[in-house]
């Protein structure tokens, strides 16, 4: 048996998230059953953070178990022809140590979410961005989110369908930054709670509308409570980045 | 009656090109009947350079001519509302002189070609970009792109339907780059023929491939028959970037 990490790339658009579902396709649904259909056996892939419907991958970690031998070429350009109809594809594919696992082993997780914020709706980038019309205060974003950085009872951003025991987490870093008519948010942090990064990048979006001053999002954090939530930024803005694994 | 100069941007991959034809949906046709529609006028729309089925467009200039008064604000928005079915967005609206022609008024015209080259397909770039799975010698290709730049007559890398009275053209910059995965190949002159941007980058891919020699290039050139052209790059990399006009 030889464990595989596998480094993956996918638009979120199709999918019903990265966890299979019974009610529709999930990416990890495509990669199993491309492993499946290469090898003839059994497969199940974990993946280092799971994500919902119409959240993009740029380099997500997963591993799966294989008996059969192959070259790490061989595996990558196999899954990738098999995965041809969707928009998934594999960028890498390594041998682990069997101890080695995409979520376990994982100590940092990175996020980033793209505001698109000019009058003009995307064109090119449907789907792919949050599209807000209405200028957005940068400066007053990054003030609010230096009040959500460090540890913390995250309970207000947190969906009410967290299976996280702990609502605390340490925030590592939330950068907001205008680049050309986008604003982009970058968020890491050893683990997130279910829906914690759309729920900052919503809270800072009304942060730079002008509609919350930046304390306001210091309030919100304190209140523990989900009622407090401003607004829940939707899916097509987020990209998992990458994770990162010990050396 | 007002000329106005609309800035565009486009997914041009639904469209069988800018230009209305009879056989399935154009930007030209889209964004016109938007204008009918706000306005109840017949409006004919003129563009800097007319573009292919599939190719896309960053911010395409063109114009139209309306009786109706209106705030650059209000014609953008009105646009921008109707055509929302479409990946077609105005960016800017601005009442220009009535002798200001988007085609004849331009003196300069850029164009990106962006090529993925990496083994694994693409995702979330799926019709945007031409897709390499060999490594491409970008120095190579420098190497080649310098002989196409200058007065040439470029009939080797024209199309057999171009309009163009001349195969002659000044070509002012060909410049190929790499960017992370991607292979980004930037053109500019004042005009260019049909298919020439296509052209010129799918000869330089032979030459990255190392299928040609970058004088080879030279060779195909000074040919001046179209027999002689490598390879026609695919639309979908190809971006059309911005018009220049005077002052």
């Amino acid at each position: 048996m030889t464990r595989w990490r596998l480094t993956v790339e996918f638009d979120g658009g199709p999918f019903m998230g990265w966890q299979r579902q019974d009610h529709g396709p999930s990416v990890q649904q495509a990669i199993e059953e491309a492993a499946e259909h290469m090898t003839g056996e059994q497969v199940r892939l974990h993946c280092a953070g799971r994500t919902d419907a119409g959240v993009h991958g740029l380099a997500m970690s997963a591993h799966l178990d294989l008996e059969k031998s192959v070259t790490p070429h061989r595996l990558r350009e196999g899954l990738n022809a098999l995965l041809r109809p969707d928009p998934v594809a594999i960028l890498h594919a390594e041998p682990v140590d069997d101890d080695w696992h995409a979520r376990f082993s994982c100590v940092g997780r990175e996020y980033l979410y793209r505001i698109l914020n000019r009058r003009a709706p995307p064109t090119l980038d449907r789907g792919r961005v949050w599209h807000i019309p209405q200028s957005l205060d940068v400066e007053a974003m990054q003030e609010g989110a230096r009040h959500l950085v460090g540890r913390h009872d995250f309970t207000t951003f947190r969906s009410v369908n967290c299976q996280s025991q702990s609502p605390e987490k340490t925030l590592d870093r939330l950068e907001v930054e205008r680049v050309g008519d986008e604003i982009h948010i970058r968020a890491a942090a050893r683990s997130f709670l279910h829906h914690q990064v759309r729920s900052m990048v919503g809270t800072l979006s009304l942060v730079g509308r002008g509609q919350w001053k930046a304390d306001d999002v210091k309030a919100a954090l304190e209140a523990r409570d989900r009622q407090e939530l401003g607004l829940n930024a939707p899916p097509d803005g987020l990209y998992f980045v990458r994770a990162i694994y010990p050396e």
